[in-house]
This record gives structure tokens, C-alpha cells and sequence, in this order.
């Protein structure tokens, strides 16, 4: 029911974005640049739990020189931020980035700009131009001044596109990241008809988790189900490891990306017969380490119950004191209350076992 | 830059619902119904968070029984959900309803359905048609077969509808709830512009918080921000005070509805001078209390920190030891790391008092 925007294809590293590529998930280090050990440390992290592109902050020479040392130990696409100096742009080139995050606006000589550009191009190396509300510069004309956020948030961007397109660089993405959801929803839109780039989404300063995943994901969903938007990153102010779990969750829920096991569970009532807060919550945890797609349904009455257990790979269809374990859209069988885990981990098993011995006799 | 879709008014109690109204925010106990303290005293938990509806499941003659006692010590207005059984919703009417969740195409006779709308009608109460995806009945003939399941939602819906109507009842909102997002967004689409009527918004056995608030607020979100829904409920395995904090954070992102603290952080990063994360869950904290609408800025950096803090009520741009805070645009003063905290809850309530007083002295 998504109708993806069309949007040029470029890689960054071995990733393809726009052109119809899956949308990738991206998150950005919170150690000091200058920290191998532990910058290298959280992109491992990042990578298990699914970060597919990484960036780091670069805001001096030996944070751009701790680059190739970096890259040489990770295994996803490392993205370059910098602001102002084009020097650090050359140096984090050099050193082996797969792509720059770099306004070249912000650049004050054109010379320097088509320095950055030339070193990028021969290196096939994308540059995102990144847009953010909080820096706009204050309007410069009446005409600027009644215009609203997103339009001169697009207003700058174009610039910088056009900037780069005049140096002959094209292998740009762009983002236009604001803390208020309608205004970044709006800018997205309006720069979606004017330029044939993939789009990177995100709210920016979302805040810390419990209202920062709910802005997030009402943004960049949003955006998502308009088709806008080529990668993605949930920007929080917490552990990066859940900005990549919630941009996860965010793909999956749209049915964009799968991953893992997508958990559904009613939400109790005066109909419940059974503990399904603390049984969901607990096959949750059991299956956190689960990958490949699986679809699990935890019921707790017989209103709702059947349909969803039966939609599902494995679900539970509780009733009083016992409950119908459905397998692939068929009851297979009905147990006890203290055995609705054990059955159900149990099909789950099954499921993945089977999957994995047909997808072995496919290859 | 939402426009909402135009609807009918109706009234929930004292609660206006659709015709521009408010969105408001709903929640549903998950205790026994017929247990009137326990249910009493979370549907008090709920109003303390900001629920401003609440249904409760009436499975049976008890539980219709237990209505006048709760409707008595609430002040939110009530809504008795009802499956199959019309003796039970004419119970709930005489037991004080303020509305039904009711499908009358459940109910077997259409002279039962007839005396439950009259007694609706008589008492001004509304009904909710609520169409769950889980409950569809398998489809009928090949035409059906090959309709989506949002199709088959809304044909389903409509065919509820014109039974009321048909019975000259119009105080009608309904809801087409499904735990696939995009079924969901298309099925209130497809409705929107077919019926008068108000909607309610949400997605069904979303699952626990940690993914199901996700799948919420992207599905809730996207709704909203097409104009769509005039009342929502988040539903998650969890306590029901979790389902009312998530659901105005939605309407809050959007901008639709203001209530306590809009809280910007940054997600920090390589640049990061200052313990963001730690400072802002405490800010957070330490203001979870308030309930009027007031925004705080807690921002790690120079590049994004002076645009967003000078954005916000109250703010902190963080340099390094030392941060300058902003009160309604200005700089007000500069403190070193040890006195943040103070000073931006000092700040903020500054701003509070002064609105206090202002708001006082326009009476």
C-alpha cells in the first residue's frame, strides 16, 4: 500500500540507498572520535542489534585521523560528520570514510568547497547535506522572513544542492531534521518533488526515550508511509543501541523491513482470563535474540483471540484455565495456563526449524 | 498545517467529540468489572494521568450491575463495551452510560437492536461501532474474497452504520482498529469520506510497550497528521497509564493537544561537553508533575544547542563547564556543569509563576 518515492541510487560504502534499496537504518557514536577503543567498542554493539551505516563525529584533526583505525575494525559503512573545516572533510577521505555529512554552505571559500567535492568524486564517496531547524540562519529579507520554517529549511538545502551540482558532484542525500514533527514533515514533503536525491529522515533532539520514540516514530512513520525517506535514524537521548532498535521497530511495523520477531498481544481487559502482561513480556524476552522474521500473537480472550492467534506464525488463544496453541493458522494444540510458555517457545522452535531446513533444501 | 477532516458532533458525558472538537484521550481498566474498588481506583489512576474517557468490558449481568456504583465515584465519562448480548446494553444504559461500544450486526434481532437504540436515543447516548480485524468473519463469496482486509473492514463497518441508521440513530463514532499499521491507516481512510460520523482512532493487540507504543504512535500519528480522528486509544500490554502518557505524547508531537513538559535533548554525540543524558532524564523527572504546557530545552553543543535552547521556554546551550540558559529567547544567565540542574528548574519556574499571574491578573 506504500508507494516509495523514486529516488537516485547511490551506495554508501557497500550499502545501496534510494532506487527502491531496502531503507537502512543509521545511528551515530556517542564516545570521543579520538577513542578507538571505545568508539570501535559501541559500533560492534550498534552492529548486533542491527545498525547498518554508523557515523561519528569529527570535530578535529585527531578525531579525523582516528578514522582509519576505525574503519579497519568495523564492518558497516562509517559516515564522517563535520562543520566548517574542509580540512577534516580531506582528512576523513583520506581516511577511508564512506561518506561525509557536510553542509558545504558552511564553507567559506568555493576553492576549499571544490576540493572536498573532487577528493569525494574520486573516491565514488556520497556527501549528505543535513538541514537542521535549530541552525537555520536568522532570515535575511522581509520575503525570507514570512516564509515558515520548512520552507526556508528547503530553501537552504537547495542552495547547498545546487552548490554541489555546480561542481559536478551529484551523489548526495539529503535531510531536513527539526525537533517540531509537522514542521520536518513539511520540509520532507516539499523537497521530495524538487530534487531526485535520497532522503535521510529523522527528528532531531526527540528527547529522551519516553517522549523521544513516540515524536520519533509518529515523524519518521509518517514520512514513511507517504513513501518519503531512503535511511533513517531515531535520534535519542540514551544509549544509541535503542535508536537502531526503534528505527527497527518503525520499518517493521509499516511492513518495510523485517527483523526478529513482531510480538502481538491484546491489551487486557475485563475479559482476560489469564496473566498476558507478564507471559508477553516474558516470551519477548526469551525471543530477543531471534533474527530471522517471526510473528507471535499472545491472546487473552476469546473474543479477539482465535483471529489473531490464527494470523500469526505461533500464537495462544487463551480461555479460562487453558488455551489453544495455533501453529501456521491451525489450532495444533490446547494446554494447561502453566504450559502456555513452554508451547508456545515450543512451536516457535518448530517454526524456525522448519523454515530453516526448507530454506537449506532451496539453496 | 493539519487540517482535520470535518465530522459531527456528538457528546461522551460532557465530553464533545468530533465537529473540531478536542482529540481526546481514552483508556480501558483492565480489572473486573464487577470488582467496583478495584475498578474504581484505577479509572481514578487514569484520570490523574489525563484520561479523559473509560471504557470497561461488560461480559455479563454482574458487571452491568457494578455500572451505577462506578459511574458515581468518577468524574470521566464511561463507556460500557458490549459483544452479542443487548440485555447487557440495556443495563449499562440504565446503570448511567455514557456512551456504547456496541456492533448491532452482532446482535441476532432486529427488535433487540431496536430497543437498545431507543434506549440510546432517549438518553442521548452514543454508540461506537468498533470493527476489529481479528473478529472478521470469513468472506462470503469470491468478491469479498478479493477485497483487502481494510476493505472488508469498512464494507463491514458501513453495514453497522446503516443499521442505525435505518433505526433513525445518528449519535454514532466509529472504529476500525487492526495490529497491521498500514491496514489500519487505509481502512480509516477508505471510511473517512463515506460517513458524517466521528472516528476513533488505534491499533489493536499492539503488544507490549517496547514495541507496541512504536507501532501506536507511527499508526496513530500518520492518522492524525492526515486529519484523521477525533478520538484515540493507545492499546498496550501494560497498565493503562502507560496507554493515556503515549497517547497525548502523539497528540503532542503533533501539536494537536499541549499538557505538561515538551522536553528537547540532543541525542549526543562525539561532540558532547556535558552528561545530556543523565541531565535530561532528570529534568524530566523532576518535572513529570506539571501539567501545563512548557518547553525545556537540555542541548549538549554549540552547533545545534543556542538555536533549540533559545527556541524553547526555558533552555541550556552546554559549552564546556560552563552552559548559558535561556528564558523565552533570551540568555538569562551563564553557570558552570554543577548548577544545570538548579538553574533550569529555577528557570522554569519563573516562567510558570509568571504565566500564573498573568493568566491571574487577564481574569
Amino acid at each position: 500500500m506504500i508507494v516509495r518515492r523514486s529516488s537516485r541510487r547511490i551506495h554508501i560504502g557497500p550499502v545501496p540507498i534510494g532506487g527502491g534499496a531496502p531503507i537502512a537504518v543509521q545511528s551515530m557514536t556517542c564516545t570521543d572520535t579520538r577513542d578507538v577503543q571505545a568508539t570501535v567498542a559501541q559500533i560492534k554493539d550498534l552492529e548486533a542489534v542491527g545498525c547498518e551505516i554508523i557515523r561519528v563525529a569529527v570535530p578535529n584533526r585527531a578525531a579525523a585521523l582516528a578514522l582509519p583505525a576505525i574503519k579497519q575494525a568495523i564492518r558497516i559503512p562509517l559516515v564522517a560528520d563535520i562543520h566548517f573545516d574542509y580540512r577534516l572533510a580531506l582528512l576523513a577521505l583520506e581516511g577511508g570514510a564512506d561518506a561525509l555529512r557536510l553542509n558545504p554552505g558552511n564553507i567559506r571559500h568555493r576553492e576549499h568547497v571544490q576540493a572536498v567535492v573532487s577528493a569525494a568524486k574520486e573516491r565514488s564517496v556520497p556527501i549528505r547535506i543535513g538541514v537542521n531547524a535549530g541552525s537555520l540562519p536568522p532570515p535575511e529579507s522581509p520575503q525570507e522572513a514570512a516564509k515558515s520554517v520548512s520552507e526556508r529549511m528547503v530553501d537552504l538545502a537547495l542552495g547547498q544542492v545546487r552548490l554541489l551540482e555546480s561542481l559536478g558532484f551529484d551523489l548526495i542525500k539529503v535531510s531536513l531534521k527539526a525537533f517540531d514533527v509537522p514542521t520536518t514533515i513539511e520540509a520532507y514533503r516539499l523537497i521530495a518533488d524538487r530534487i531526485p536525491y535520497p532522503l535521510h529522515l529523522g527528528i532531531t533532539e526527540a528527547g529522551t526515550p519516553s517522549a523521544g520514540i513516540i515524536r520519533s516514530a509518529v515523524g519518521i512513520g509518517t514520512l514513511l508511509y507517504l513513501g518519503i525517506g531512503d535511511t533513517l535514524r531515531v535520534s535519542l537521548t540514551a544509549d544509541p543501541r535503542e535508536e537502531v532498535r526503534v528505527g527497527w521497530e518503525i520499518l517493521k511495523s509499516l511492513g518495510l523491513r523485517q527483523r526478529g520477531v513482531v510480538l502481538v498481544s491484546c491489551p487486557t481487559c475485563g475479559r482476560t482470563e489469564t496473566d498476558v502482561i507478564s507471559l508477553a513480556n516474558e516470551v519477548e524476552r526469551r525471543l530477543q535474540g531471534v533474527t530471522e522474521p517471526i510473528k507471535v500473537a499472545v491472546m487473552g480472550c476469546v473474543v479477539n483471540g482465535p483471529g489473531e492467534a490464527r494470523d500469526a506464525d505461533v500464537g495462544l488463544a487463551a480461555g479460562r484455565g487453558r488455551g489453544a496453541i495455533f501453529r501456521e493458522g491451525q489450532v495444533v494444540r490446547t494446554v494447561a495456563e502453566a504450559e502456555y510458555l513452554t508451547a508456545l517457545l515450543e512451536e516457535v522452535e518448530k517454526v524456525r526449524r522448519e523454515r530453516a531446513s526448507r530454506s537449506m533444501a532451496s539453496d
